[in-house]
């Protein structure tokens, strides 16, 4: 770790050392640590860091700083309270964690008979097979078994099963209309693996910045802390729809830039995460533009891409728009574009299937992303069926096709009607204003608290909306995240939910919700 | 990351400037950077790093150091080559990697049927169900599908389903006859994220060291280096059967403190890998002892515990050494024993289960641990259920005992089989030794090969042992790692290969290994 700051750091002793001994710089020498290397090393006066505490040597004291520092907001303080109250036998609604099925939605029924063969494909052979499985179910397995060299049990490639992959750059070239090279694809143990893997590869020291929306996903706060880079924010503007705005951010990069700031890449979540907003296709060629033109690699969350609720902003990929907008930005803008098994209809949380395509990525530079990924061998097997399954669902007469669309079109109609439902109800509230979620899993809903609330939220030492939203916990057993864990605009207070409480569930979700805000308004008022 | 390296550099740079501007330090003052920092920051004379090269942001000369230098062996140059010729339709063997159902080791049937009714807990009330699974298996598969409440595909809490580490709790108390607390215990995607959740949390900078065994598994070097870590080698004696030499360990030890290193933990890998050997309990005693009086986090790589091939030294836990010495070992060593689902009997590779257990960690650290595997939100959850079925097999009496113990006691068999057919081939050999595979899953013969191949290795700039594994590739297709990528005694040649080619072809294995050897010693004689 940051062997360059270690040598200049002790180039620069040597040369304190050897000023103080009444050395003298030779005329013209530039005054920087570099010029001194070839002085002697001074002797060491202490080691660096002590290696004990309390008889510990792992002592969370003594541990790698950049862990320490990290925060992860949506298993933090909220989450262990929740845990608390759980083991004490509260009953608890979890809206904290985009996770579909803990709240009961069900899988898709085809997904799951495939990869039930596919687990057992010995039983692809046993002559009662066709008594619980559909024919479509019982070839789709033999494929896939075949494409696993009869083995899900064991490693594949570093980067995943080259079938899937192959599978997946059709899938792609089918949604944007242009080709996708299966080489430049790693499948993952879910999609948070992949922006980690790049986001270790980008950042090189603490001078590294990486430009990230706020709000934001933590994974990406917290990632980059643990790397060592630097989180340079960029505020989306929730006046009008969490939109972007590419004066603020190119000033923002100017600014981290005359400070002597490397800017490496730009993440954008989209649909948003937690913000729910869509971006439209004069939004991404915007996005496009400024990454060419400001030098940065593109990180395209889109994990929500399926998650759409609205008809006027479909999902557009990036990769879309950089073909569509032709050379110079087709051929030259590095673009990380990532998807998952966990999200959509499918809500495959468990499974941990995710990939990223890299467009325009230097050829070395995806070598050493395949030996950073070898190092764990190779991304779980079943993921990568769920991701097989994800890009080819049954087509139109298969057995499977009709009940297979069925549940997915049910489910993206009852996750809109959920969206509405749940925005409406903030949107009641005196004191809550909230963006209609155009897509994505969340609401986040802006919390205009009265002066005393925050008052009492300061003398508790706590942010206001972490205060709001531990008293909803232990009042209504609601699990949601404080915006503050997001990052949000200086003096605004937020939290996000999840639209996934089941529909049935959801009006008494939305009353209980309403309930307790009266009672905290008028608590405080 | 390294902030504090950069502050002192920083600091230190400002001195220079300030003694080459005629500043004097005050009588008496101490000679480290520390005393500066009160000083002015002298201007910045260059950004410290380039953002782009050859129109590349993400180019690899401008990626992360420490993940530009990491090496893994595994798939390194002989993997990458075997690619190309498999690509070229060469058939190949792979023993480069402990893959067993990558070489046709069948998965234990009962594991998998209760894994194919979990994935579809819609099955259990198929009417059809009895006539495709035993009673055992359905009823098992109930039991997990509640334990998971329900739904596979929801995220578990990030160390894993409480069920399950309960379950991982009561076999290591079975095992060891010590209490173990599933709260200690993480459920991980494979091992080797386990064994990287460590290392990133104990490693804070280069300075500090981490002791690993010298032949080592090259996750444990490649991600020392990732973390920003130094691997401090000690070597294993091959004349006496790979053991340890804890005079020559402590020497080390003192050597690399006496030059200011900190030394944080301890690898040691039991049964070995690539090396084989099994560790007694008097080895293991002296390894405990070691860590208790040089302080040093134990991370005990228990991987291979079933993969025993001999009765002399069956597999003994560090966890049980660490109990039956007592006070103050037992309530003071930290220790880190790792196990996984990928190997043993089961072979479950591609499902990627592992688990980690955490003896005598401070609180604080183990929160830290949680907050970490919480930003990739859950390990998947199939292998959490092979992890169950591994703990937990079926007992005498069930409908699937008979079976699964005869897949298990005819698999190990046939292991142990294999073991003595590898290394009596390797000893066969003319300038071949061969320790005994003890347990593991490897050979690791030595070559002593003839000056004129050392030569000719020299001259094709390569280490003499991978000069010697691309021919035996290139000719045989046999797929193999050269001991160069685990390190090895210096002017020592060694090669690694699995003891998983399929039992019936073992003996054509070893001798299409003996008709290449015997060319490549008559080639350079």
């Amino acid at each position: 770790m940051c062997v360059r700051c270690i040598a200049k750091a002790r180039t620069a002793g040597r040369a304190v050392q050897a000023l103080l001994q009444g050395w003298q710089a030779p005329a013209g020498a530039c005054r920087t640590a570099r010029c001194f290397s070839s002085l002697p090393e001074p002797a060491v006066d202490a080691p660096a860091r002590p290696n004990e505490l309390e008889g510990k040597v792992a002592h969370p004291s003594l541990l790698n700083e950049d862990l320490l520092k990290a925060q992860y907001a949506v298993r933090g303080e909220l989450y262990m309270k929740a845990m608390e109250l759980q083991k004490a036998g509260k009953e608890l609604i979890f809206t904290n964690v985009g996770n579909p099925q803990q709240l009961g939605q069900l899988p898709i029924k085809f997904n799951r008979e495939v990869t039930s063969l596919v687990v057992a494909p010995f039983l692809l052979d046993h002559p009662a097979v066709a008594s619980l499985y559909p024919k479509d179910v019982i070839e789709r397995a033999r494929k896939l078994n075949k494409m696993f060299g009869g083995a899900v049990g064991a490693y594949t490639d570093s980067r995943g099963n080259a079938g899937v992959r192959q599978e997946v750059a059709d899938f792609i070239k089918r949604r944007d209309g242009y080709p996708s090279n299966p080489e430049h694809i790693f499948l993952t143990d879910g999609a948070s693996v992949a922006v980690r893997l790049l986001l270790n590869a980008l950042i090189r020291d603490s001078n590294d910045h990486i430009l990230v929306p706020i709000p934001q996903y933590p994974l990406y706060s917290a990632s980059i802390q643990l790397y060592g880079g630097t989180l340079l924010g960029y505020n989306l503007k929730e006046q009008t729809g969490w939109s972007m705005d590419f004066n603020e951010i190119t000033r923002s990069v100017n600014e981290a830039r005359n400070r002597g700031a490397c800017v490496r890449g730009m993440v954008f979540i989209n649909p948003g995460n937690p913000t729910g907003q869509c971006l439209t296709e004069d939004n991404l060629r915007d996005l496009v533009k400024f990454a060419h033109q400001e030098k940065v690699v593109l990180m395209a969350d889109e994990v929500y891409q399926p998650n759409i609720y609205q008809d006027e902003k479909p999902f557009v990929s990036a990769k879309k728009v950089l073909g569509d907008l032709g050379v110079p930005y087709s051929n030259s803008v590095e673009l990380a574009s990532f998807h998952t098994v966990s999200k959509g209809v499918l809500g495959e949380c468990g499974l941990r299937g995710g990939y990223v395509e890299l467009t325009n990525f230097h050829p070395g530079t995806i070598d050493e992303l395949y030996k950073a990924v070898s190092i764990n061998l190779s991304p779980n097997t079943v993921g990568q069926v769920a991701m097989s399954l994800m890009v080819n669902p049954p087509q139109p007469g298969q057995e499977s096709y009709e009940q297979w669309k069925k549940e997915h079109d049910e489910g993206l109609a009852s996750l809109r009607r959920r969206a509405h439902a749940m925005t409406d109800g903030f949107n009641s509230l005196e004191g809550v204003t909230c963006t209609f979620t155009e897509g994505a899993m969340y609401s986040f809903p802006r919390l205009h608290l009265p002066p005393k609330a925050i008052a009492a939220a300061k003398a508790a030492g706590k942010p206001a909306d972490t205060f709001y939203c531990l008293q909803l916990l232990e009042e209504t057993g609601i699990v949601t995240v404080p915006g503050s864990g997001f990052g949000q605009e200086e003096g605004t207070f937020h939290l996000r939910t999840t639209i996934l409480p089941p529909e049935e569930k959801i009006q008494d979700f939305v009353k209980l919700f309403q309930d307790f805000h009266k009672k905290f308004m008028a608590k405080y008022a």
